[in-house]
């Protein structure tokens, strides 16, 4: 399975809907940054999920998927809140 | 030359340094999300840098390194704000 990377900037008035919606996919890291693994099945309905919660002239959600986490790597500077199991 | 994401969570009372600092090395992408490709040493610097400007206690950075972006795919839901090349 891809492992995914996703960040939004949505208008202030969607971001609890979006912050609710993407936490059923993925894992919270700060912000408006989320991390996990998703099928395709489930990266296809997060896609179509958001596309209808956001408005596209105004929010912008950006993915990352890797495919394969050998060639990547994390490095944190400072104290993180958000909690995920170590994957990447 | 490995390619990076890097996203940030600091004290309001950082956050202008910190973008400035980090649009010296990346292109911004959005609030607080930066990408583009740095040598070693560049990365080490800005980490050096980041490291000087943020309090370790308060503020998180985190760096996504991909260093083969054949492994990687990147897609935008939306309307991007931040200007970048398309590499990734």
């Amino acid at each position: 399975m891809p492992y995914y990377i996703a960040v939004y900037d949505v208008n202030v008035r969607r971001v609890a809907k979006m912050l609710k919606l993407f936490r059923r996919y993925l894992t919270w890291v700060q912000r408006s940054v989320f991390e996990g693994e998703l099928t395709e099945a489930q990266f296809q309905r997060l896609q179509h999920e958001a596309g209808r919660l956001m408005n596209p002239d105004e929010d912008v959600v950006i993915f990352y998927e890797l495919r394969d986490v050998r060639y990547s790597r994390r490095l944190v500077l400072g104290t993180e809140q958000g909690h995920r199991d170590r994957f990447l």
